[in-house]
C-alpha cells in the first residue's frame, strides 16, 4: 500500500507546491471505490504462471463519487489511490488504470488523460494520433503490458461514456495542458 | 510515513466495518496543518543524546480547518493521520498527541479523549480522577515518557479552549463510550 501512503503524500505536496489545493485520498474514504476481493490471481514469474491465493487484490463493482464531489465542488483536487473496499471491509489493490476511470465516471469528467513512459499507442514505430472505439479494439492484439491494460480502460471509459481518452506521455514539458489540447498522444473517442 | 499509508487506511476499513462512514486524511490534505519543519531534533538513544539534522519533523504553527468541517458537516467521519506540510510544501511528521490537540480545535470538538494503554495518570499506583489545569502542571514532574506527552497536549488543549480531557486506555471494552461519561481515566479541565 506504498501508493497510499509515501506516494500518494508526494504527489499531494508536489501539486500544493504548484498552487494546487490537493486532498489525498483511496478509495476506501467514504466507501468511493467498492471491489470484490480476488479469490485468486494468476502471476506471471520468469514467462511461468503462478496462481496466488489470499491475495488482497478485487475488482471495482460499485462507485460512490458523493465524497469526490463534495471535495471538487468546494474547489480541492482529489488525488486517489488505487485502493478499494471489499465488501467485507478489508483494504483491497486494484488496477490503477480502471480506478481513474472509475473515478473519472464519478466526476463526470470531460477528458480522460492517462499518462504513461511513451508518447502513446505505437505501432511499427510510429505514434498513432486517433483511435475510434473499433480501432482501439483492433489494436489491443498487437500491443502488449502496460499499454494493452491503457488500451483497455479506454475501452472501458468510452463504455461508461467518458471521453476523449488521451494516453500520452507524462516524461515531457506540462503533459496534462498538451493532452488537453489533443494534439499530442493518442487520442480514442 | 506507515501512519499515513497502513496504519491510517486499516483504521479507516474497521471503521466503515463498524458502520462508520469514515475518510482518511492527513495535515497535508487541504493543507489542514502547516507546520515549521525542525532543524535538528534530539534523540535520546541508549541514554546518550544524539542531535539529527535533515530530519523531517515539524511543530505545527497554523491551522486550516476547512476541510475538516466540509467532511464532518457531511456526515463523514475524518481519520487525521499526524502528518503535516512544511512551508516549503514538503511532508513532515508531527507529535501526534499535539496534532490531534489542533484537529480536536479545528472542529470545534466537546472533548478530548486521548487514548493509550494504561488506565489514566497514575501516581503512587492509582489512577487520579480528575485533574484542573494548576495540578496537571504540577503532575508533569512526576510522571515521563509517553504519559508527559500526554499531558503537555492536555494543557495545549485547555489554553486552546478544547475541554475536557480524558486520558484513558484504549484497550478496555467501548473505550470512547467510557470515555464521554468522563467516569474512566483522568478527566483534566
Amino acid at each position: 500500500m506504498a501508493m497510499a501512503g509515501r506516494v500518494n503524500k508526494k504527489i499531494v505536496a508536489r501539486l500544493w507546491k504548484n498552487g494546487i489545493p490537493a486532498v489525498g485520498l483511496t478509495g476506501l474514504d467514504g466507501k468511493t471505490l467498492i471491489a470484490k476481493r480476488k479469490d485468486k490471481i494468476v502471476a506471471v514469474e520468469n514467462g511461468r504462471k503462478r496462481v496466488i491465493r489470499g491475495d488482497y487484490s478485487g475488482k471495482i463493482e460499485e462507485v460512490d463519487g458523493r465524497l469526490l464531489n463534495l471535495i471538487l465542488e468546494n474547489g480541492y483536487v482529489p488525488v486517489v489511490a488505487p485502493i478499494g473496499i471489499s465488501y467485507e471491509n478489508e483494504p483491497v489493490n486494484l488496477d490503477g488504470d480502471r480506478a481513474a476511470v472509475h473515478v473519472a465516471k464519478a466526476v463526470k469528467a470531460n477528458i480522460f488523460i492517462s499518462l504513461t513512459d511513451v508518447q502513446g499507442v505505437i505501432i511499427d514505430g510510429k505514434v498513432i494520433p486517433s483511435l475510434d472505439r473499433q480501432e482501439a479494439e483492433k489494436i489491443l492484439k498487437k500491443v502488449g503490458g502496460g499499454m494493452r491494460k491503457k488500451i483497455f480502460a479506454a475501452l472501458e471509459a468510452l463504455n461508461l461514456g467518458v471521453k476523449p481518452v488521451v494516453i500520452c506521455s507524462g516524461l515531457e514539458k506540462n503533459p496534462i495542458s498538451s493532452a488537453l489540447t489533443l494534439k499530442t498522444g493518442t487520442v480514442i473517442e
